[in-house]
């Protein structure tokens, strides 16, 4: 089996030691099926630490779940969602939202994955005229799909548009986690604290096996969720082999930890790629993704020895990306290979 | 926390230790995400060896992802979907076939889980008129939900008929291999030498943490199934974990001495019960449920000490379930637990 | 052109000559478009009429819509809606309701069209439990599709038992006027009195030319309709054309008077019918359809000169509709051409 | 009741005497209800003429009706619809396509409404990979929104760039038969010869007083519009009402003279426009639609007296249309009214 270190993607990775310790480990005797059981207790616990008390929170078997879902439950078919043209509910899940909350997605362009509210204002018209969908959600992405961190004040500018208008702020947290350690912040502080109404929380991207969570900071926008979740074909069964892993991964701090070690990585990767004149940075590296303009001649065999994906097949833009299981050694490796396909 | 190996359901046992094996294996390094990696490769290999070199194999998280999204892949939003009244698409999934497929379900009547061509057949009209969905699939559950198995002339029957008019024969598989464990038949004579288009094939119940098949017999009919799996919210980035599942699943026949035990033991839960005159089996024991009437007064007491569903509030009728774990053992005091109750 | 009168259905009838008089005399000028013009005023004010001032009230084009749209105003797609096996919205909406709302239709077995209370009674369970459609309305036709009218009494404990429950009580009024001409029963009485919560309102079948009409009998309920009805592709640009038909309709009881002569001609047609041994009524006629059983080998060749509806193909089950423009003698030449068929 | 003519929209106007009688003459004795009477067949046979023997035509009952299931027709859900950000069923049917059909609608900015094929060809990438919503459409808006018209060398470089991609050119022509007076060109020229798949022809602006068609030219892509239309809630049962029309607007060319008509009546008062120096005309005037920037102050008191549509707040842009019976007369007494205001 191929155990080389990629950068293609944080997924790429597998399931951190810690978190499948715990797998292992709630693996014993019996638990009453779909979360009933102590393990997502202790989970919920968990996250009430970071948290808050008032939270109401659901396990889902992915990311694509837990966006869709999440923005189900706060929106009629008649809704329209702002976010991103870069975002990954716009351009990742093949439609998934459309299909099933019925709304129309509305994008705003973004450069570097970021919207303002000075560019979502605009969009926040038409109120009460039933031509037009009915804005419903501003949905962030945190860190956003380029790699970059919004601060905790400009999520409160967004949060603040989305409230005075009587829209709900979502955030897509698929690698939340990394934002975190970028911002040297809490979670409540970046989330609930900004003025995020729905969350959905990564675990996958960030050392987990599967399983994310959808985390809403008011019990009023969940009270439907859990039949959301299984006509959403989110429910799991064995629900403690999702719980276990969320226990693990907030505790002991692991979720920062893998967060940062990953970031770190990145830092160490851009630090090797802006020596080589040939490459640039196209983003600045804030989390555990490195994006760069490479020379289109050297992609192809590149990625034949390191599997990686093109962002932007115009600008001959790429993406490389750290995991919490990078090391220093695979990067000199990688840049190693890389350095020897330029000319 | 609890280890007492309940009745309650296949789904609250574990992770039988053999897959779990194959899972803590297959974390090593990195692999290419959504199942463009070695271990799915290895996976789909032992299908094919089950189900022959014709068939197209997909993965996703769980069971009705797996029944839904089979279901879409045949069917336009104006057809109907033809099941008994008590299957699993039809009462259990919170409506999530007909808001993914936009289909009608149009129920038989069934006492034991089964349907037969006799009650479908006058379905089978008014084809060509717009006023009506279009039939276009039978979907039978094997086993059924009441613990029935269909033999194979049975789903021949129903094939024969489904093709007749065009229809396609989808197979609720959740737990198949208890039915092929219990007709000593292998998973393509009951499959799609016996007719069936499309499966449900199911891993959970059988010991695997989490991850569900669906397998198409014919190619055409999934010529687009990547599309809706992403769209149906069911594909997973770190695949390697189900599918290294599955390939330890199909290997040394573990999906089939899981499924014999706990068959096996449910004869051993009805022998026990059938010496206790205040109960009542209700259904035929054939794989590993075992379905009875009991007094009522008994319920509740015995749910404390040992969770299990009631089936039937009106009849009393409740279900028991061992699984690949259940030791005789635990059968004897789960027994004689009960009998405390008796009065 | 074919100008003979048929007995088909009451929409092979054409327009009434006041309702086309009206249409003609609202064709002056421009108006608003989408219901903000004079006329859907004058046709709200002879709603309240009949209604009361608390209704709020939306056209739409067809049937089918009304019912849907209603539908989806008062559901969420985890929910169930219970209904006659014979239900338009179960049998002749070709999937629309699953398809627009996602919910899942639960029917009630029905000789005669109507429902009971102590067979809805035992479907309202489930409630909380997340795999299971959460039943949330009950769907009645008045008069039924089989020609039966409920009492007054009979909706009034179905609204109760639906009530009792948080459900809610919706009628598929499409031939509502019939059924008050029946009971010799005002509209509010039964409806709004009886404990209806939301209402389609028939035109087309009783002598418009489009359009029927969504009451809503409290206003919570329809709160966010005017998006319902864009999205469902029911609001028409022109208005004024509904609502000039539905002010003539409402006034000097055309719509009774309608009603009442469709089900006067049904009764003749009915006391000719029984003469004749070889035909059996086989549903009580208490609106303007016959249902009749007759011999086989003289439904071809009849149709070939009046087209109609077979109901049951194994019964030899066929229905005759009268309609506001039938006359006696289309019904004596009608029973004549039959004779000519029967050996 | 108010009998001024607007500017709002053509769709403020009444229904034209030709096919109003065409109404009134219809309206004798039964028809068979939902298509299946001789004036639906001798529509078709109009249709026919213009647009060939091979269409295959459905009548809708709006606008909204005809895009979305003509959209419905010819995708999946994963698949997405690119089409203008000023388009229809982007900005004007609340989310009806997204509801329906599932789709993503991915838009493609304009100034003037028109698309170009190198805004749209970057668009179509990512076939095959499964977390994007795969292309299927591009629909076209002729005449757009805007009041541009689309040559028909224009047309035929999206139908060449679509059909290379295998994607199919839907054409929503709400307005068509004014762009085919403004291009002097038949029907058949600026649609199915020019590479349109599916065509929404629009009747309600154009004199109707409901009803609009879609037209299929190939019978591949409408095996199941039926079931569709049906399904959709446009299928009307008297239907002979919306085909009387049909029928009456293509013969004796009035579709034309209803569209030359409005055409020649916007260059009058485009002319009277274009002398007051207060005022610019934003686009040019291609069909029945004048749009301007004018002073902000008079808008609100002009409405007062005229009701018409801001298009654009933040640029005090506006749009009048005139329609098939504007006259010479309501256009200088509409521009001395304006004039009024002006400081």
């Amino acid at each position: 089996m191929r155990t080389l270190k990629t950068f293609a993607s944080d997924n790429n990775s597998g399931t951190h030691p810690d978190i499948l310790r715990a797998i292992n480990l709630c693996n014993s005797g019996h638990a009453i099926g779909y979360g009933d059981d102590q393990y997502t207790e202790l989970a919920l616990k968990k996250f009430k630490e970071h948290f808050g008390e008032e939270i109401d929170l659901y396990f889902v078997y992915g990311g694509t779940g837990a966006n869709v879902l999440g923005l189900k439950a706060i929106t009629q078919s008649y809704n329209s969602i702002i976010c991103a043209e870069t975002a990954h509910i716009n351009v990742d899940e093949c439609g998934a939202p459309e299909k099933f909350t019925g709304c129309k997605i509305q994008t705003v362009p973004s450069e570097n994955g970021k919207i303002l509210p000075s560019q979502i204002d605009p969009l926040l018209h038409g109120f009460g005229f039933p031509h037009q969908s009915q804005p419903k959600v501003i949905s962030i992405t945190q860190p956003t799909e380029l790699g970059t961190v919004y601060s905790i004040e400009e999520i409160k500018d967004i949060a603040e548009l989305a409230h005075k208008h009587g829209l709900l702020l979502h955030m897509d947290g698929a690698r939340i986690s990394n934002a975190a350690a970028y911002l040297k912040a809490n979670l409540r502080d970046i989330t609930v604290n900004a003025g995020v109404d729905v969350l959905s929380f990564g675990g996958t991207k960030n050392g987990m096996m599967f399983g994310e969570a959808v985390v809403f900071f008011d019990k009023i926008l969940s009270i439907d969720f859990k039949y959301i979740r299984k006509q959403g074909m989110q429910l799991h069964s064995k629900m403690r082999f999702i719980s276990a892993q969320f226990e693990a991964m907030l505790s002991n701090n692991l979720w920062l930890r893998n967060a940062q070690r990953s970031n770190d990585l990145a830092q160490i990767l851009a630090k090797e790629i802006i020596k080589i004149p040939a490459i640039k940075l196209s983003q600045p590296v804030q989390i555990n993704a490195v994006f760069s303009i490479i020379p289109k001649e050297i992609i192809e065999p590149l990625q034949q020895e390191y599997f990686f994906y093109v962002w932007d097949e115009n600008k001959n833009e790429v993406r490389w990306m750290t995991s919490f299981d990078t090391e220093e050694k695979d990067i000199f490796k990688f840049v190693n290979t890389l350095k020897k396909y330029l000319p």
